[in-house]
């Protein structure tokens, strides 16, 4: 075969591979001898890149291949168990989601199923007594992702309870005897998704339920955004609203209360000087805030930070899109008071999700006696493979801001264009595309159907209680509990066909 | 065989084909004859699996699909063609290299003559006079590739000659009246791929021949490079050398001279306040280097720009191994004089390549009377697409910096590690990985093949002049001239058995 002869043209290949084929009865036997090597070593090759192929598509799929061949039945009845937390990192964007899917092997889930698998950690995942502390979707990110679910211990179950015993030197003992379950684990996940740390747990504690707070990060370039304004409106999100015009209801699994608490909501630039990287973390007088603006541009990076115990289905991604349009002076800040009065407006306006990409989990919180216990050398090596994912990100991200600096250098040259027009405009791709017909009103839009109309659809379905609204408000009303029903949304295994609803229509087919 | 099997371990399936290599002299008439049939239809059967992939990666090739059915044949003899550079910008992270090959779709040639196909601009790859400045390899980005190529033209010849023209209304008239090729092109290339530019050239014109310069710009984050000794290390490099232990010898191909020249060549770190990123290509002063260096961190980005006439196949990035080296006080500065003393040491030891990930074709220059066109609309559109691909990268690699200041927090609070090593060590990904034996320094380790071996594995296999040697030399005195047989490395076919030798081994098979 020949290779990278870019003289020919592809057809007169064609007709050479064709013409080759001389009928093996008239070759010598000389030539027959080179004729199969000549084809040996072209197999060779053909294999070594579909080879390389297959292994570009399976990440931990290659490890079980191995493993199945060595493995003799594992028995673990010799094993005793113990119900752990794990802490877990993982970034999402070439991921399905978190939760395992029918159609796909891409998700978070699956990969650290089939790690804990392998590894013996769990016998089955329906015997595991699993539960997880959020659910993100395809793309999403996070930093602070946690599980609880019963490990394979080597401890018996009576040092497993000195580890937090009166005798410092045996509980100290103890704890190094254990498996090292952070280590084992990174070892055959993929690189994107890395255990952090694990702590012991009474048998009955769950990640979803005991999940005290929740903690989004939203990092995005400053564009054109007005972050004063973002942040006007951002505050009249805090405390306990209806957010139903702010997410995508999912009826269809129960969730009819959309009752949430956001208990804080803040938009900051990004301090440029790295080695200040802390201060990023604190919070900033307006002086200090003036500064940072005027030494700021459109490629200037921001965070939004939003915080409550929990939330719903998409309501990260619908605020941020929301205060996308505030920030390009669009909307008015005040937009969000009408979303929140929904008495007065019990029908959300259709627009687009902001995207997945900077979105990350990023804080969990749970009661103060759990205690993170964290392993140097495992910590080093995951600080080492997130340390390679930022370079990858960053010298392509500087590459690029380097030709984006002198093309913009170009239109501003060009004498029949307005360069004021370029910084920032596409960087707007986080919210909504422009529309050639103009911006349109949110309130002017159509809108989607309300909550009552939605019950309707399911209950004539029969996949929901008919009485399930008037349940909702005796329960709210008896617990002065806002999230009695779900506490956890989005935790809750989605109904297949919400799953793949037209997000942008955001409608009950008709 | 079987292929795709992954349930048979790596090792059964080497067994299988070390057991089907029997010697061929030892295999009848027969057995050969039917052994070179079964070999011709597992290698169909292993193209048609690759075909079926490349489809599956080429973008163009759905569109071509789709508009193959509504064509009638064009007839381009209605047409006047022109001779033109182009000027192309492209993101070569996903791809396999600039040059088209047969085993993929996925190159930027490949890409460029589908559109240039598609858009009925060419006729055919063989008529079209196509020469490029440069070839990319895998992974390789170019924000300043140029082509020469005849194109489909909508002006007659007189108003081509007659756009530089004494009467300029009728010149700038006939300009605007000229099919818009960056537009046409732009919107059926990927967004990867952009031609920012055109300009008419004279037909004789080659965008490889007439390239007067070449410069090359290599990103990489700080860590714990010193760059100060990595631009003492760089200086040593300029001026004309023979640099056959900088590179990857293409004997193979005909190449045999290595005399080239580094114009200039600089290490800086890139400044931190965005607003002053004009700053970054200028040079600073001893006193603002200083102001910078202070300010920075293991994260921050540096740039290596280097520049000449013409350089050889991975010359940019063996240069930039040894300068990591030096940078990590693995070597000597002085390294690179011993390098460049090919009498002394005319064997190459043994080094791994910089990665290609950072490297960028950023520069190239022709006679001044090259007058690019630019268009303000085109480039608008060029902008958008950089500007996504910037936020997308820079969205991760913040989210990524975020959770390595927690993380790199926690390993300084760790009490049995040294946080001190953590910084900056995995940033050195783009060199050599760490040993666990430990370093070897360069001049103690195995070296590949010296020049005249090479020549003479290729003489015996009558792909070389057994001459070629003495003919390089006769012509070297001749024309004074360094790079008279291959101005233009390395545009020239990559020789087979090159294209898939290890590159660690960097030797000839004995």
């Amino acid at each position: 075969m020949e290779l990278n002869d870019d003289k020919e043209s592809c057809s007169v290949r064609e007709k050479k591979k064709r013409l080759k084929k001389v009928s093996v009865d008239k070759l010598s036997r000389e030539e027959l001898e080179a004729r199969v090597l000549q084809l040996e070593a072209q197999n060779v090759q053909l294999q070594n890149i579909l080879t390389k192929k297959f292994q570009e598509e399976s990440s931990v799929l290659k490890e079980i291949g191995k493993q199945k061949k060595r493995d003799k039945p594992f028995d673990f009845s010799k094993y005793s168990k113990r119900h752990v937390l794990l802490k877990l990192a993982y970034l999402g964007w070439d991921y399905q989601g978190y939760a395992i899917q029918d159609n796909t092997s891409k998700t978070i889930e699956n990969n650290l199923f089939e790690a804990l698998l392998m590894t013996k950690l769990i016998e089955s995942r329906e015997t595991s007594n699993y539960h997880r502390c959020g659910r993100t979707d395809k793309g999403v990110s996070a930093f602070d992702q946690v599980i609880s679910i019963t490990l394979r211990s080597r401890l018996n179950l009576g040092d497993q309870k000195n580890e937090n015993g009166d005798d410092e030197t045996l509980s100290s003992a103890n704890m190094k005897k254990e498996i090292d379950y952070v280590d084992i684990l990174n070892k055959v996940l993929p690189s994107e998704i890395q255990i952090l740390a694990w702590c012991p747990v009474d048998e009955g504690f769950s990640a979803r339920f005991d999940c005290t707070k929740r903690k989004y990060k939203y990092f995005f370039p400053k564009g054109n955004y007005n972050i004063e304004l973002m942040n006007k409106a951002g505050q009249y999100l805090k405390g306990p609203h209806d957010y139903r015009n702010l997410c995508k209801m999912d009826v269809g699994n129960g969730v009819v209360n959309f009752k949430r608490e956001i208990k804080n909501i803040n938009i900051t630039l990004i301090n440029l000087d790295e080695r200040d990287s802390e201060e990023n973390h604190c919070i900033k007088s307006p002086e200090e805030l003036e500064l940072i603006e005027k030494k700021s541009s459109s490629y200037s990076m921001c965070v939004a930070t939003i915080e409550g115990k929990a939330f719903l289905w998409h309501q990260v991604r619908c605020i941020m899109a929301i205060l996308f349009l505030v920030g390009e002076g669009k909307e008015d800040p005040d937009i969000i008071l009408q979303l929140l009065d929904v008495e007065n407006y019990p029908r959300k306006p259709q627009y687009a999700l902001a995207s997945e990409l900077p979105l990350n989990l990023y804080e969990t919180s749970y009661e103060d006696s759990i205690e993170w216990r964290w392993n140097y050398r495992a910590l080093l090596y995951v600080v080492t493979q997130m340390q390679t994912f930022w370079a990858q990100h960053n010298i392509k991200a500087t590459m690029v801001r380097h030709i984006l600096h002198d093309l913009e250098s170009c239109l501003y040259k060009l004498e029949d264009g307005d360069g004021e027009e370029v910084c920032g405009q596409s960087l707007g791709l986080l919210g909504e595309p422009h529309s050639k017909k103009g911006y349109r009103q949110l309130m002017t839009r159509p809108k989607c159907s309300d909550l009552e109309t939605r019950v309707d659809h399911y209950v004539k379905r029969r996949r929901l209680d008919p009485n399930i609204l008037d349940k909702e408000k005796e329960a709210a009303c008896e617990n002065h509990k806002t999230d009695s029903l779900d506490p956890n949304i989005p935790d809750q295994d989605k109904d297949k066909e919400t799953q793949y609803e037209d997000i942008n229509k955001d409608s009950i087919p008709s």
